[in-house]
């Protein structure tokens, strides 16, 4: 008798998205006249750097001619071109980072997912409420024990080390999603010494970290001391270069770290990705390699700038307002206060004024009250949808 | 206290790859002057078709482009246009799929190493012995029970239908690496048997298939009355049209296909999958397209052809020889009987004919004994290296 893993039946069905998608399929059937603005989208909206498309054509090319075909990559960590010029990323913002700790793979949510695999089902994983749903969902599915760490308007929706409370695996994610908020070094750095303190091991998203303009600001945990014996990095080009369907991440793993009984982090999740992963296409990582150049990044910077000035008209928008928010600098988003039920504010911006945003609610009960919209939109979709906001808020 | 997994402490070292790897490097080091000839790579050596270089260079230009420009994929499943040409490719040789039952993965061995994550730690898997070694190690990470069915000589190298042993899950691969030996419909029946009246689920692993040229062998599982309700097949355009470096797979799950407590396994592979993957690259997805195509088809048959005229030469040699073998039709791998431990003949091989090929007893211990080449080098070299062994076992 095949039996299913039990952690499956322990989900929660995750209807936000699918409830979104509905109530703007109803809308627009009863309303085929109203053009609606969807500001509700994690997704980017501008294409490739040019620097990345000459870059995967011409691996195209070179992968049709015997001579320079690539077949398996030997490690299926990923080409050295690719992490050195990740580890030469990190470096430029004083993260201390070496090539053989950086594991190239299909994107931030695969690693975010799959690195609760190697880990116990006993131990007690501490999730910032609210968050990002896969780190719940895949401990859920293995069996893992979650809590929760409060992120909410006293603390700025940046989670804050908990008092007399143990955890063994902790998720954070700076700049956060969905809550814009992002750590300063002194925040950060408390979770450092909390995860020293309980020999715990943090899983660190940074998938945002390209939106941080303030020097201040962390653009890596390992920009913090102690943080090499503590935590794991997930990132991403998705947000950084547009890659949400070109498809690259990478994760750093510190050669140091080390499990309760003394193994090593880095040779276990070789070991796990070496018998449930093969590499990233070629291609894709030549396209990687390019962001990376002097000009990728110039190129890749353009995009980022835009989607900023969309944060900023954004933020001006409810600073104006003199509603209490969090994000629109440093971050893509923006998480806002909206007096009332998410799902209620939801369904009159969308009834009242044909924009789409996300209720906070769907990210945790933190949320409730709270609502996000993003920066990826067009400059005059933004700017329209901040002018129909503030008509409804003002009224 | 971040406690690791304790089914990584379980995993023996798999040292194959890396004791040929050492063996060589030392044999180079004391021989500079002696050329060797690897028949031991699993990997293609002949570069892309032209149609799949062409859609990837046109599908990255288009992600340059605002109004083409793709980002994330809505269900993470793969495009309409792939998962259509998948099912028509299945049709071509009379397998019962349809499009939304297709999973477009990264590759074959992703989805073999992470389709346990679905199972209940409790259940006992069966795989062959020998075997691809991720089907074992993925499930003792996984803190599952392995049990094996033999394929020996006895059996012409394909397992058999164990009598009174009762399992949950079976792992069977054919064209089988590395035994090169395909199944029958018959054979294959009888397991779908099996599977049924032990409420059993069948993981069939059809990497290979696209080496069946005999058209009375099955290409798929789907192939055979009542594997619908007991299996699910893996597949992989890496030795199909040359993509191991490329990377595209595809995993089918029936709609029928139950849990011992009636959950769908469809929806729950699903929901694996949707939280801890994200789709395959547009830019892949668009050159994986091409070989679904009339003149992608042709291409990629054509290498295929290449690859078994080479290994018809291979089959020849040992059938003159008089050796026992199993594979070299309807596969691209031989798998012969060396006479001598598999390590003693890989040694052998090595310093008197500079010849690498795969000991045998790497991949279980019905393995020992024998030794596997494959199909995958030059027609040059395949030639030279059979005159080289034709030397060595005549003498």
């Amino acid at each position: 008798m095949a039996k299913i893993n039990p952690g499956f039946l322990n989900l929660e069905e995750n209807y936000l998205f699918i409830e979104i998608g509905r109530k703007i399929r109803e809308y627009t059937e009863a309303n085929p006249d109203k053009a609606i603005i969807r500001m509700g989208i994690g997704d980017v909206t501008l294409p490739l750097a040019p620097v990345c498309v000459g870059a995967m054509k011409q691996a195209a090319e070179e992968m049709g001619v015997k001579e320079t075909f690539r077949g398996y990559e030997d490690s299926g960590r990923g080409y050295a071109f690719l992490r050195e010029a990740v580890a030469g990323y990190y470096k430029s913002f004083g993260a201390d980072v070496n090539v053989d700790e950086i594991f190239i793979s299909d994107g931030a949510k695969s690693d975010s997912g799959n690195i609760t695999d190697i880990f116990a089902d006993d131990n007690i994983v501490m999730v910032s409420d609210p968050a990002y749903p896969v780190y719940v969902d895949s401990n859920i599915m293995n069996n893992k024990r979650v809590i929760y760490a409060d992120a909410n308007e006293a603390t700025g929706f940046s989670p804050v080390v908990p008092d007399g409370v143990k955890a063994d695996i902790i998720y954070l994610c700076s700049p956060n999603n969905p809550t814009g908020a992002a750590f300063t070094r002194e925040q950060l750095k408390a979770w450092v010494d909390y995860a020293a303190a309980n020999n715990a091991i943090i899983i660190y998203d940074a998938a945002y970290e390209a939106f941080i303009s303030d020097a201040e600001l962390p653009r890596s945990i390992f920009c913090i001391e102690g943080a090499r014996n503590c935590a794991i990095e997930i990132a991403s080009l998705s947000k950084t270069a547009g890659f949400t369907g070109t498809r690259l991440g990478y994760t750093v793993v510190p050669k140091q770290l080390e499990f309760n009984d003394g193994s090593n982090v880095l040779k276990i999740w070789a070991r796990r990705q070496g018998s449930k992963f093969n590499g990233v296409s070629y291609i894709i990582q030549r396209g990687a390699e390019a962001v990376f150049t002097p000009e990728g990044q110039r190129q890749t910077r353009e995009s980022i700038g835009y989607y900023m000035e969309n944060a900023q008209i954004m933020s001006e928008t409810f600073s104006e307002l003199g509603i209490p928010y969090t994000g629109g600098t440093n971050s893509p988003y923006i998480w806002f206060k909206c007096n009332m039920p998410s799902w209620d504010f939801f369904d009159l911006l969308l009834s009242e004024k044909q924009v789409v945003g996300t209720p906070g609610s769907g990210f945790g009960k933190n949320g409730e009250g709270w609502f996000r919209l993003t920066a990826f939109n067009t400059r005059k979709n933004t700017i329209e949808a901040m002018k129909r906001v503030k008509e409804l808020l003002s009224e």
